[in-house]
């Protein structure tokens, strides 16, 4: 079974409104073993939306179509159906009763405008819409099955659970395909390293499709399985994933999706612990990634953003001698800050950041994308220097910040400092 | 001038990334004055592919895509542009150059897979990507002039606008109907009401036309321009920008796109103040705001995050019978934070933030969404609560750290304490 998704509206077209219906829609029919080969956007055109309908109805089994359905002049999706089936619209009465209870229910008056939403295409099978005034509706243009939908995410949401999924299972039959997904999310190798490590991944499970995403910093690998046998597929995927954490190591550090910062909150709630930091470069955005994390007031204890080397004395105890000597972007000082950050929050960990996140303040010796990590533990303190070639100061901030929870996740599953690797 | 957007990559056929490289490419053409008529997405899929060009080779005037240029074996595009332009791929020695340069410069071992990339089809003009590995390329296909581009956003848009755009103005030329947009930043008003304000726009202006979008938490307001007499629209759309803002009053924040971090940065530069901050809900988010600007260590001194009473108590000054007897969420505990920050931080100015994210942690009296400000100055200081009904912990912190920042630049500019209207 071969799917096309179409998004019509001025909105989506000129870019004013970003298309998040296709992808929703995408998503679910893969998970229901559907094969989504297209999607296409266009605006409120008569002939263009025709046009395509025609070209879909040839080239597709199943269609399913959002937008269009509304009471305004432009929109026109119903006509454009009529026309690319050589159909009339006729009122649907039990449609028309229906957008007058809505109104009637909301103490509203219904407008003459809103009457034209109960004309469909005759000989379609009408969609109920519960949550709005548009009715969906279901027909066959060529080949193709249609579903044609109202574009508000919140009403098409509903209507594709309730309303397509259910009937196109029922076309599907014995004829279902399922898709399973596992996401192996890594950190510290680049994408074509990760892509080498795992290149023999098609020989020995050619069943499985591999795709690689890049969701800066981080290199998620991305396993797909399709088949008829649920099980059969799951041991598949489990098979694989043993064997791509195998290839990649430690560099792995969720199998269900999470971010990072979950990562180190789960480990640190498992073993009783606490985080404080000290941030100068990434300025607060270690202490904002932990605190996006519900529940992180049970270990994230307290955390010093110190741009000026007063704060740093003051508030860490860093000492002056080792500003003055060695400087504030250098390991000793990022090891000073740790101790100080654990000390102030009384927590079990403290990581620091000191760096050069840009545009300006890099020198021949530290040039911007150098970045000093602190780590201080119950059993001692270090600092270590690195360097990142991104040379912007957003995307600085962000390696900045996933390097020091790095750090703190590899010391909690006592794998030592090396996050990185050729 | 008529234009179609391509996007490839099996990750947003299948739904599991939303495109918005579509519409950002989108709004950027139409801002140049080029017509969008459609936008596809397909997969990695070479026969696909090479059709899908050919046809648009034969539909529009310029094409723009993105992805499929990366080093590994599911990057498709050259190859497919190559089958359908009917063309070999060659080597480009500057695109291999770049590509050598750019993992030298960041003390990396290029792998064979890079090289690849240095492979372009044959009698394109290569578009050079400072960002990345991907060098994008120009050619015609049918009567279609194509860009293409890698998928990677941060790489992609600055393409768009360095290499891309300036080209296709070039080809546009004489005959080309310009667009100009202005945005009205504003924060305190729902869409709705925003939208209320402004509704005369059409009729004082019916040349214009209006957009709202809103990007969480604050409303763009954007006016549309569009003719052949550049200095027509300026004055147009200067008199409009009047209007609004005599509509909107100090909601509006920028007229320039500027963040609200941005703006409060420029106005605490021209004051020749400072700011300290302590943060207990939004967990660091307002320092990350702060810092996210350039130059920012110039204004942004300190910043504490004292999740734990504890902390508020050692390092901020607060008094623990306020905790005691008003609790953590209170006017009179965030007032006394924001004084020790300023105190910690020696600055002109202190904030700071207790409240309840989410999703734990609310009561009858102080919901989730509930956050109390506090607002430090040389004259005095004074803590204030807000309720917010979004209930999810993101955007608590979000518009908590927004609000924050919008009474500091309220106090900035003299306009007392009231951000918010109906």
């Amino acid at each position: 079974m071969i799917a096309e998704i179409l998004a019509t509206g001025d909105e989506i077209r000129s870019g004013a409104l970003v298309d998040s219906n296709s992808a929703h829609i995408a998503r679910a029919l893969e998970e229901a073993g559907v094969f989504v080969q297209r999607h296409v956007c266009v605006g409120d055109d008569m002939e263009m939306l025709a046009q395509i309908l025609t070209d879909m109805g040839a080239r597709a089994d199943i269609a399913v179509v959002t937008g269009g359905l509304g009471p305004t002049l432009d929109d026109l999706t119903a006509e454009a159906v009529a026309r690319a089936a050589g159909v009339e619209l006729a009122l649907d009465q039990t449609a028309l009763d229906a957008i007058e209870a809505f109104f009637e229910k909301r103490g509203r008056t219904m407008t003459a405008s809103n009457r034209k939403q109960a004309f469909l295409p005759a000989g379609s099978e009408r969609l109920d819409n519960p949550y709005g005034t548009a009715p969906g509706f279901r027909l066959k243009i060529g080949r193709c099955t249609f579903f044609f939908m109202p574009g508000v995410p919140f009403e098409m949401t509903r209507m594709l659970d309730q309303q397509v999924l259910p009937r196109i299972e029922r076309l599907l039959g014995g004829n279902r395909l399922m898709c399973r997904v596992q996401t192996i999310s890594t950190f510290g190798l680049t994408e074509s390293a990760t892509g080498e490590r795992v290149a023999e991944l098609a020989q020995r499970f050619p069943d499985l499709q591999l795709g690689l995403r890049a969701k800066f910093p981080e290199i998620q690998v991305k396993l797909y399985a399709r088949g008829r046998d649920g099980d059969h597929l799951q041991r598949i995927l489990t098979d694989a994933t043993d064997w791509v954490t195998a290839q990649l190591g430690d560099k792995v550090f969720a199998l269900d999706e999470s971010s990072m910062e979950a990562v180190v909150g789960r480990l640190l709630t498992e073993q009783d612990a606490t985080v404080a930091a000290a941030e100068s470069c990434t300025g607060g955005l270690i202490s904002h990634l932990l605190t996006n994390v519900a529940g992180s007031s049970r270990y994230f204890l307290f955390s010093g953003v110190t741009y000026a080397n007063r704060a740093k004395i003051d508030l860490l105890g860093v000492l002056p001698e080792t500003l003055e000597r060695f400087g504030a972007v250098s390991e000793e000082t990022a090891r000073e800050m740790a101790m100080g950050a654990r000390r102030a929050g009384g927590a079990t960990f403290g990581i620091a950041t000191s760096g050069i996140a840009g545009p300006d303040g890099g020198t021949a010796d530290k040039p911007v994308g150098t970045v000093c990590i602190g780590l201080a533990t119950p059993e001692g303190a270090a600092g270590r220097r690195f360097y990142f070639p991104f040379g912007e100061r957003s995307r600085n901030k962000t390696i900045f910040a996933m390097t020091a929870l790095e750090l703190l996740r590899r010391e909690l599953i006592g794998r030592g400092a090396q996050p990185f690797e050729r």
